[in-house]
């Protein structure tokens, strides 16, 4: 297959041998498409879009409208649902991981192509558990772009990285679910294309399973009680005109039939929805981070700048720093190409770890190699001259989305001193067959001394024997 | 002397005993006045600033012109000036290191004591280098709070870690300056406040001495040909309402006694200028990030916040993490009092090394400890609901401001080199004796095998003998 | 393929599934071979060779040669030749690199094997190099494990991780080569197994090109002239009985015909031995990584060491420390197979910087991975306990070896800034097209601000429309 | 003070103002001595020193006795023992962390000068707790030099680093404790000047105060009964002739007179021990790393070392990185000038949380700095032509000697939470004045959107008004 495409250009430069091998001709031709989309029609119009923002803050920029459309015409809409699914355009996780690498390198391509956060996961968690009908009002509308959505589950008042503390009430009262509380960090509805929360909440708090207590609901984003307090911004940027919002429910009435999958089995389609979606962001991030690099390679031979008659790249400790920066971003890409290759294998449960090994490291070292790159630029590279500011908050921001790196590396270790147990055992079997051994090489004198300091706790295994 | 005051609490407690011991009366009255101002007026009128700002950007807000004249009442305006000048309130490095740690604590609070940068710098400037018009004219109002001042070097063309390379044309026509190009980074005008900058430019381009092309220049903010392009916002930030600006000056004319110490005298100046004015900074970027700190204790004691039915600081890990933020800040803390206390004993000069080290240990490592913060919180963490990102940004900030970090390093780094040399004889000299000692030890045996591998150059110190 | 195998343990677990999809037959079943041989005949074995090694220092031990006589009939010798070789058992370098990481379990397994450095890139250079009466002479008994060979290349008075500094004078006299000067890190030939050393040496000193001025020649260990002043220790271990020399070549005499390839080729031959053979040592780095990791584990859940009453796997701390430790090692084995595969597809040429890559990530922090093992078993994690010490060193010894990683690195960053110039014309492209794009949007305000601070020089772009 | 000495030279070169202000005539007087005895008896003697130990492993060397007479009678013995104790030679802690760091500079300089570990820890423990029998037997001849002590706390089969699970029995029988179990790090009793271990061990395990179980005994090295298993290597080195011992005490009788201070009093002395003794460790490793800093100055400037044909020091990136070395160990010597004064001035108990940060931050970055110096040095770096892999090992064992670092920062971690309360209230405070505040500045609308997000819990403040 590689054996067609040229590897020596973008976008197939820099691909591992083994994922080349892997694309199929279908996945070939879109990674081409993605990337002239993005090369020609995103990057270039930054400033444009930057500008129609400014001018009318909480609406989707005509811009980004057109550029919707012209995508889904060109059959760029929806890449990133897996190709199992009948509403998919066919893509392996590792396919689109390639995609979604050339995505990144602008902050905001990855909606242009109806492949961004929190859609993704929404337009999945449907495709998985919603009912027909349920499908037919919101799915298919999302598929296509006509409104957006946002997943609801964070508190401000809880733990939520321990999501079995999310509080808000629903009440069930006839035919309709009450709701009262407080959620943070779905986007504002301030942009009327916004028209659905996906809605994580307690409907059954004194259920003995801590697991079975919560469900999911469809909640549209005009109901009346529901009340924005504020944007939150993030780093100062206010995300718009997307944003983060502070909500308020107050006495929401929702139809019950809007509950998916049934009452008390949230915890269920959470877990569903943190296949694929959860490592989007770091596929975008490694994107996002060779054009962070771009930036700096470009500085770094910038003729204007030659401090002590230099240029900054003929500096050996800035030598030194675009490599390390070029070997590190190399390696968080085969970690992500990886993780989505093992879920293509053996399914998103499988992937669990892979899943969080890009999670937890992706979003901290790239965060560190952007700002590795702003300092390349001087003040410069802090100011909105460049779009390296936004990009190291969006990697901070995301060390932080889908759950604080710390809880997941909790997750992992606790799994390995799981093994354990196996690990001693073979240890132990290790130990005996010395034994056996040093009697046979006559080491006796060494056996006398094994008496002593063991990391193994020898008594114990004798009793074995 | 320390043992008048409480070392158990609050401005005192966390003082390293040499500080504590070197503190005269006037210095504890003042850090305690210090203290009890930062606390009662300006870090609970945070929301008040904030608010008052939202609403007229780009003005001082009344607030803050209210607090000013407070401040001044009470004797607490321009502390930062040292004992030896005459306008100076009479504090020493050291004494004033106290009180600018304290003033740290928030953003703002440095301006209502008229401690603030660029007037620290520029009124030390002044009051070191201007003629007595200069001062009536232009230091009398600075240190009187008059209205506020920026310094102008850093240009968008060249690379100005390199000052050498700063190219604005100051062209000498009759009695005056006639100047053209570009700066950036100096304070916005469109505060009426702001009126006066200290410019930095180029005056003799063809002098063959290249330290002694450039001239140090009073330019009035409102002087025709001076425009400003736009606010340049930092990761985001705009820091209104003085902001920083890049600018364009169109044939701007100013009197030729408006230049300071003289023309071909920039550098004279500027080398000046780096005492202690480098370290403010730093100095209050330890106090912010003691709050900071506060900021996660709180966090880890919340007990809304139960992630796995336990307080987040009850996790060793967070524990392990507190513990080594507050080792890393103390020992900071150490650097900087002692840069203080080595300028204060053997004058700006003698002091750069320190100054050098403050600058390059200080705000990389308070930046990431203030992550570290804001990590604590999870994603509230990084929105405006903790002054968090506002104090990682500006110790961001402060990691490139008066240089990148990597210029200093390459300063610090020759200067070592350069005693290279002495090292090296001392080397020979070890070997010389030790050769000695060989023979007076019966170790000729050894001393055959000397022909090997020496990490001295054996050959070149036998000639010597 | 992957699906004869059971993945759920070892030798098969925590194998990329990209990897496992590419094992033919032929090498699952070399990989499950190799696994028993490590597991049954040489970790239990560690502490017999040890003693065998203290009675003997610098004799091959006897178990040394019993085991490599036991593998060899097992057809499990020079399993890392490459296929291509007709004297290649037939495993790729990925296949390979399977097996190499389970070697790297113990220290002395590879060798048990004659997969060991340095024989494997001397074969490997024999192989590609050699004439057939040299091959004969020397490769023959060296893939059969007759005797072992070194490679002697650095120099105790230049800087050798420079090549081209290399100053041994070898002299054509006549048939032969006189050799005169000194070499450092050679296998010692103390062992009387040890009968050649490959010798890198300057043949002609004059040639104008730098790279035509050394050859590499055949010298038989037992050469008159060639004296080993000592054996050099690392990090205090002597690494007997191989170790590693100091010698002095005085008027060495070798024939003509053993100079590999032809006079002046010495670069053309060092260039093709830093295939494959330069990332053996990541991947039994890797393997001993693995082995520390359980080291790290079983201490973690002895039930004999409860500090405050907990486990120590039981704090958290250290369940993040584990996590951390098992996510980096992952990921840094998918850089080393991504560097083996690479190979296989595309040559050792093409695979020049996935090498570099390897060679730069893996031994840095591998060495920090067993540092923070280490501390998990307190004092005893430094004494002779457990072979955690030797395995660190092994790890630090490798940062060095093949030359320091920031020679490399200088390589890797020198090529990225020969990109620079095309990401460079990319961004003037984008530039273009964005300036078309704001035209069309009508903002001609944003245009005419365009004169300001661009990170790139427009003015040179606009001269080029 | 300091205008009689010459600060621009060793060894007062280098040494903070306020700690040259704080040197009485006296400790300028030793300091220069220590001086001028490390730079002409100590350091050109490592070689002989080195020799005369290869030949005879495990006795005192003829030269280390030698210089230690010498030593003494120059007036340079015991300066550790500060100046409140009447067997002091009268300097303060600080006084003798400056000549602390000048010892470090050979790994056996201290003990030249009797101020080496376990001695130092020993002595202060003796002159503290010791009756005038005791003294007269054990402290007299220790300050005279006459023999050698170790101090036995740590065991194999516990976590040590909780010194309560410490399990050696001795049991009281007639006038006698008779002593079984087993303890490992106390130097070894193959040296025949070692004659006392200073032993702590369990008396009365019933107790149910866990901290009155443990009593410290004075026990004789030849005692019957008393064996050593094996001396503990340190990676790899066996840090002959004191070494660290592994030992099985089998019905070791003491007489009951030995106990210390009273039984069931260790932790008491324990705690008293751990006063200076701690941070002689890290004093010694910044005069080590100083030394380990020539080293790579020198290598950096070594004319026969030209990669590319430039010196190692001509590279961009070596100077960043000697400068980085240089302010960072700058940095470590404050921490540790600190600690020490904090004990002038406060006392030892005051002291633990500098202590503490000393052993913390000191051990793990000194290791880190040589490791760095020896990879200036390429492969020669690690062999034993530099004392640079010793020193390595020395500040690696360091950051485990006294427990390892995560147990003392746990130690300090949780006495940071213990003030968080306080922190807590204070917040309050500030919310209650900022309320006030948004009330007298007509903020009505933001004191309604108060009922969002607060990082303090709000309802809890209220219910407090």
């Amino acid at each position: 297959m590689a054996s067609q495409i040229d590897i020596t250009v973008a976008p197939f430069k820099g691909l591992p041998a083994w994922v080349l091998s892997k694309l199929r001709p279908v996945a070939i031709e879109k990674i081409q498409a993605v990337h002239d989309w993005v090369e020609t029609e995103c990057i270039p119009a930054e400033s444009i879009m930057k500008a129609q923002l400014a001018k009318d803050r909480w609406h989707t920029p005509p811009l980004m409208k057109q550029l919707r459309e012209k995508a889904k015409a060109r059959g760029l809409f929806n890449l990133f649902l897996p190709h199992h699914f009948p509403e998919s355009p066919g893509l392996t996780n590792l396919e689109y991981a390639c995609c979604a690498e050339i995505m990144g390198r602008v902050y905001w391509a990855a909606q242009t192509m109806n492949c961004h956060a929190p859609e993704t996961g929404n337009i999945e968690l449907l495709a998985k558990y919603a009912n027909d009908a349920q499908k037919k009002q919101w799915l298919q509308p999302l598929l296509n772009g006509d409104f957006s959505s946002a997943y609801s589950m964070t508190e401000p008042e809880v733990a939520s990285s321990d999501a079995t503390t999310i509080g808000i009430r629903m009440e069930k009262v006839g035919d309709e679910y009450i709701i009262n509380g407080r959620k943070i960090f779905g986007n504002v509805n301030w942009n009327p294309e916004m028209q659905l929360y996906i809605l994580m909440g307690c409907t059954d708090p004194d259920n003995k399973n801590p697991w079975n207590r919560h469900s999911m609901l469809l909640v549209p984003a005009d109901t009346p009680g529901l009340t924005i307090v504020r944007n939150l911004s993030i780093m100062g940027y206010d995300h718009a005109p997307e944003g983060h919002g502070e909500y308020v429910y107050q006495n929401v009435r929702i139809p019950a039939s809007n509950v998916i999958l049934g009452p008390g089995r949230a915890f269920e389609i959470a877990q569903g929805r943190l296949g694929p979606g959860r490592i989007h962001h770091c596929m975008r991030l490694i994107g996002q981070c060779e054009r962070a690099y771009e930036f700096a390679l470009i500085r770094a031979t910038d003729e204007r700048k030659k401090p002590r008659g230099r240029l900054i790249g003929d500096f050996d400790s800035n030598i030194e720093r675009l490599a390390q920066m070029r070997l590190e971003i190399d390696a968080l890409r085969l970690v992500v190409f990886n993780a989505a290759d093992t879920m293509d294998t053996y399914g998103n449960k499988a992937g669990r770890y892979v899943i969080a090994q890009s999670k937890i490291l992706v979003p901290d070292k790239i965060a560190h190699i952007i700002d590795e790159c702003m300092q390349f630029y001087g003040g410069q590279g802090l100011t909105q001259h460049t779009p390296l500011p936004e990009m190291w908050t969006y990697a901070r921001f995301v060390r932080l989305a889908d759950g604080p790196d710390a809880a997941h590396r909790h997750q992992v270790g606790r799994d390995q001193l799981k093994g354990a147990a196996q690990v001693r055992k073979r240890h132990e079997r290790y130990y005996l067959i010395a034994k056996e051994l040093k009697r046979l090489y006559g080491l006796e004198e060494e056996l006398a001394a094994e008496c002593t300091w063991e990391y193994l706790d020898v008594s114990a295994i004798k009793s074995n024997l």
